[in-house]
């Protein structure tokens, strides 16, 4: 990315483009704000045109909004393409592609009728908020959360897949159980959704076993899932706390040797023998 | 605060401070005392009012008992603020805002139907609990938790705002997939409601997936919260052992060079080696 | 205890005493696993009297059956007092009152019906398993889990006392918002009984939110209770940890001041130098 | 099993041997990949075979497929014991018995209906995908989260043994307080279901005590179930947290004293001082 060239903006192109990607200058801020804003008093207009009674009585002013919010979506999107420095590297990152993802429903609608509604997902466009409103102490607290994450992703890939045979496995066994007694145990793929409800701890009880020994059977799995939760949540944790001995040393820099990682009550670079 | 000048009581007023603030003489504990069984007793007669068949045999007596309560806590109120020495800082406190907000229901209530149900807030009134009896180490307990919770605030913080964003685009998502073959999933908002309902696994079960692919994507949620459910227990724990340790270490100052920080069983200071 | 005078046993007393109180002896084992075999099958024979289908076949067979075991306890219990070096202590320790818990039952049930099912606390007296079969680790570890519960005592006290607060308060709000729209929160205590069984994430679903403004509202206590069921995972994982160190530390004594807790890896004491 | 003699095999069976165990040679792979795919299609039969309109429709088609598949898998059985070099370790091994427990029940279909849903138990063969793929550090992460539930072995099997007791203890008065008004609470033994569903957290609702006190009571069990949450959520995390230790300081070892347990960024031995 950082090698890659970037065109060269008209001062047009360039004054617009400090508006829409920066923040720092009021216009910026503004046109920030005004985004936020927009974004949240679209995703309401979606979510009441979800709701029968409302949809039934502003039918018409809440589709004009959906139509009005769209395009200047539409226009802010092409707005952004066109004043970036490299429109090819905006529109594959992150935010471009939500940008994108956030006024397709509109236009699909025509061929998938509902799929306006998906529209809500607008609101990940607020994950702007951070930035704009320079909360940088959140910005550090969320690059540590996905940074834990990020580092536990292996174990809890290898955790999953385990729970997943697990429901599988289960699932299968409970349906050989229960069906036939229970209206609920349908099929095998019914019953591994119950063993995940289960094993989550979620507990819906739309399905739930009512022969004794499926109710056995269930107990057993209850308990078992008990000590199972315990393992992702010990992942997470066991990766924030390596993390947080991190971020407390990672502040000084020997003068001699330039390296980090001290104690933070050391007086002395434990590399060179210098005083920090 | 500190610098704030506090107004002279007379010593009728002195004495009555004493009495309602502190808990030292027998006079106020008595009060003290007096009070918890009176907050107690309070909040019981309120709740006694909400069950039908109680209400319905024994209204008068407790309607009566409501107002009763009320007097007497009002009274207390201004008694409080008469014998405070700076009673804006009273009114102002934490304890102040509560005692208040326990005595306006009633009058209240007046106005809105029903609102005298919110006395039961009175519980609050309970923490003065920990201040009365002495119970200093759960002071320090208690302390301890909140400070962990406070350090903590920021990363929940953004955490709970990813969850928010999460819940409505899965909530969306599901209305797409469900509403039309499910009557619970009515809206977007009541399917973010599901959402949130699933993500936290309290799952009541008052509204469920029944499409084959509404349980598929559940079940995927459902793991996913899994997982999820971990950063939050993560977080607190990270910031409860780091309190721990400083805890265990805050206790000893060197006499030499004034540092703390030393652990538990050393016997000279760690940063100029005088006996401790 | 320690300084407390025993009594002296006659040679027939002390005979008894090792088969009943040690498993030493193979007289001593046999007894014991006699006595686990008898404890599990009186607890099986309550259960299944309780079943109507059973109960209504071999109603005769089962309730002679309590009859045998409770005198057989009963018979146990009066022979572990009279060959007991100190009887008074054996009855008053935790055994003692448990061995005692588990015959009243059935003299009780002429007072009061269905108290006889309270025999299934027989199954208790199973805690002494570890015991008769040396199950050493085992007993290390349960108490080390018992120590860690004690060490966070006082902080899970304060904990769920801001719990049971938080839980009246909510529910008297949840009372107030759903209460004649909603036929589940009938009451002020049945709110409170639903806040609880919301913050927990139980969520049975027998009570639950339908109004807009409720369900919003307990979307919120959900999200809330999240973080807050973080607290005592946080509390416990804490303490353990610090036990951890402890075990790990505590196995070697200076042999020149005698004292412990060196490093895992220390070569020399760190109170005296000499050589561990 | 290392100073077991293993038998000569013939250069046929040498072949298939490297082709059915090892997964380096391109026919060894594609051996693996081809069943990993069997492995998947043939769970999905048998799970589309419990689909009652899926059934109806192709009942022909999923029976011969079945049948097909189970063929296959006993025909690689046989081989796989055929061109072991130890073919009674393969078949005691844990692989060997999922394998053979993946045919199985195809044949006992004939004694016992419904028994082939079982052969969904094959998905647990997908666990050779790590070692197929050479998926090595999702391996070690999978070996480490064996190994932190096998130190924590014993602590949970405490655990769950107090759980246990604990929920027929419970279960047993909640039977006595709710039996009689509550047509949920019919025995027991499903009592004790109740206790298992309440205390784990998952909360079905298809039994939920009625009466005031039955209701008060599961409250405190609910609330006592939040603390006792945090036992196996600790027990897991600081057995990971030291794992998480060993292995960042198990890497290197002193070239003089041949001693390990260094910190990651020691640069001297910390037991005899030579250079790393």
């Amino acid at each position: 990315m950082a090698k890659q060239q970037s065109r060269t903006l008209s001062p047009f192109q360039q004054r617009w483009h400090n508006i829409i990607f920066e923040a720092n200058t009021p216009a910026g801020k503004a046109f920030d704000v005004a985004l936020l804003i927009g974004i949240l008093l679209s995703v309401v207009v979606v979510m009441l045109e979800s709701v029968v009674t409302v949809q039934l009585r502003y039918e018409r002013l809440l589709t004009s909004l959906e139509w009005i919010f769209t395009a200047l979506f539409t226009l802010e999107y092409l707005f952004r393409v066109w004043c970036s420095y490299r429109p090819g590297a905006y529109m594959k990152s992150f935010y471009g592609v939500i940008d994108l993802l956030c006024i397709l429903p509109t236009y699909v609608e025509f061929i998938f009728g509902g799929a306006h509604f998906l529209l809500t997902i607008r609101i990940l466009r607020l994950l702007r908020i951070f930035r704009i409103f320079k909360l940088v102490p959140f910005l550090n607290e969320s690059r540590q959360l996905t940074l834990a994450l990020t580092h536990s992703r292996r174990k809890i890939t290898v955790f999953l897949f385990f729970i997943l045979l697990m429901t599988v496995v289960l699932g299968s066994l409970m349906y050989v159980i229960e069906s036939g007694h229970n209206s609920g145990f349908t099929s095998i793929p019914v019953s591994v959704y119950w063993a995940v409800v289960t094993l989550t701890t979620v507990g819906y009880g739309d399905i739930a076993p009512i022969t004794p020994l499926g109710q056995a059977f269930s107990a057993m799995i209850m308990i078992m899932g008990y000590a199972i939760i315990a393992v992702p949540t010990g992942i997470v944790t066991v990766e924030m706390s390596k993390l947080k001995g991190e971020e407390e040393v990672d502040q000084r820099i020997c003068p001699h040797c330039m390296r980090e990682g001290h104690d933070a009550n050391a007086d002395y670079c434990k590399y060179c023998g210098t005083k920090l």
